[in-house]
């Protein structure tokens, strides 16, 4: 395995770079973000399996550069976050979709037929939605981020399609719980509310409690993103485009989960603040789900919200 | 009305630039195309109120130099057909996507606020398909012709939702019958074997007989483009994008109406020589779709293929 990660920097590139370079086929490993990422700490201090890069995939020679012969797989993680996206419409324009176009060709025309791992997203639904998701609803979305994610997925299939890639699309949930600080994404309460409070700080609300919304842990999101390596084309029929597994919570329900494990000292920190831009954003995805199709597929499900909250917990004092 | 067309040389852009220079509101048509287009006839041999053209719209400049700041709408006809855009993948990506989006962002800059009508296709639909389709079934392309119009459609969507454009994209039904020759779209012989026959030459049906396809008369299809012009943006919630009305027929009830209507001697001019190429892409196209969203906003419908193929002759005659 010869593999490219894009927004390897981010958080779940970090993540998915630690996991591949503890699996023994693993032969070279590309770490592309626009600065360069650091290499995970993979028991010694650096690793001769390892080159970090940096790229701006909005110029398509830095594409062209980033894409050997020999590479079996490329996960594309980077772009633009949807409130950064709705913020800057040509910004979101050129990363999210002129830098993936720049990656599809370059892998078309110097690794044709590698696997292409396209992290999409739930954004790309909105508006009239029915009251259950499946791998067939039509998207619809209400955010430049989900028209642009959405734009991929078909640059995908059609690249797929006529086997210049062998691409595999997958629509991450809401990932939470996220470590660190908070991002320009409108979903980037999600994670606050629940990180913040249990490091004593406030963290606010920007949304009705009643929200629903469909969440992820970092932990299967990862795991899926490996296992999305090992499906075989075959395995797919029309499309290459999947919905992963995720659980509905609504916003109190997640509160009263962190008060659970974490006692009301905790959750006092959370204050109530309502933010239209982000609310308008984050409201109009959907949070219940038929995922089937990716479950029958292998891919993994988190089983409660609290067993997210006692991971993060966990993960953290490792970390700390 | 001060309107721009582009794909102005076309058959439809023909019959549209008629029917807008037959408008007393109309101010001034600009005609585009790769070639400067003809000026429909208006009754006399020339029309101060029309400019004609040739602009290549995958030149970002060619965009800028048609859209004026008082252009009050926009109808972008110009695209590569269905076969030609699974030759030529690359001239595909470049005119269908590229070419729209310059159209756009110079609306965008120049004239925002514009109305801009897309002409999308049936095409953007493929693979697993419900029994009937509706403005909420998915999209899965199977062409890349499908891919692009589709990758367009998020586009008006998005700059509609934000203020950019005044955008409405409608899915254009096969039109049949076409006049003049045959040309490099997939559904091309769905109009060769009703036409040729007529004029006693031989016609190639590339596909099986019993395979339905989702038609609409040229007058129809006009008719809806001018329709979609006088719809104002509260007619719309969440999305642009409309199947057109048409009607469905088998290959064989064609040839059945057109005997009817022309006698054997004329459907004796129909050979039947499978195409698998043309075969794949047309029967990934749906054939029966709930137009009522459609209907209830007031576009037309045809009523019989009959209907049609007299219309045909009649114009045609006119024309002769």
């Amino acid at each position: 395995m010869r593999i490219l990660i894009t927004g390897a920097a981010g958080f779940l590139g970090q993540r998915l770079a630690r996991r591949l370079l503890s699996n023994p086929d693993l032969q070279h490993l590309t770490l592309a973000d626009l600065t360069p990422p650091p290499i995970p700490d993979s028991g010694s201090d650096s690793d001769s399996r390892v080159t970090s890069l940096a790229a701006d995939l909005t110029r398509p020679t830095a594409s062209k550069d980033l894409v050997s012969a020999d590479i079996t797989a490329v996960y594309h993680l980077a772009a633009v976050v949807s409130g950064q996206a709705e913020a800057n419409f040509d910004l979101g324009m050129a990363v999210n979709c002129d830098g993936t176009r720049h990656l599809l060709e370059a892998v078309r025309h110097q690794a044709p037929g590698a696997k292409f791992i396209f992290a999409s997203s739930l954004a790309v639904f909105g508006g009239d939605l029915p009251a259950v998701i499946t791998d067939d609803t039509a998207v619809q979305p209400q955010s430049s981020y989900g028209t642009e994610k959405a734009i991929c997925e078909l640059w995908v299939n059609d690249y797929t399609r006529k086997g210049f890639i062998d691409g595999r699309v997958l629509r991450l949930p809401t990932v939470c719980v996220r470590p660190g600080k908070p991002n320009a994404a409108a979903s980037s309460f999600a994670s606050g509310i629940i990180r913040e409070p249990l490091q004593a700080e406030t963290a606010i609300c920007p949304v009705d409690p009643k929200l629903s919304l469909w969440l992820s842990s970092p932990t299967a999101v990862v795991n899926n993103l490996i296992h999305a390596l090992t499906l075989s084309a075959d395995q797919f029929t029309y499309s290459r485009t999947l919905n992963l597994p995720g659980i509905t919570v609504t916003v109190e329900s997640m509160i009263d989960a962190l008060e659970a494990v974490a006692g009301k000292a905790v959750t006092s920190h959370i204050r109530y603040q309502p933010d239209p831009a982000i609310s308008n954003i984050v409201a109009s995805w959907p949070s219940q789900f038929d995922v089937e199709r990716a479950i029958a597929l292998g891919f993994e499900r988190d089983r409660t919200f609290q067993d997210i909250i006692r991971s993060f917990i966990a993960e953290t004092d490792i970390a700390s």
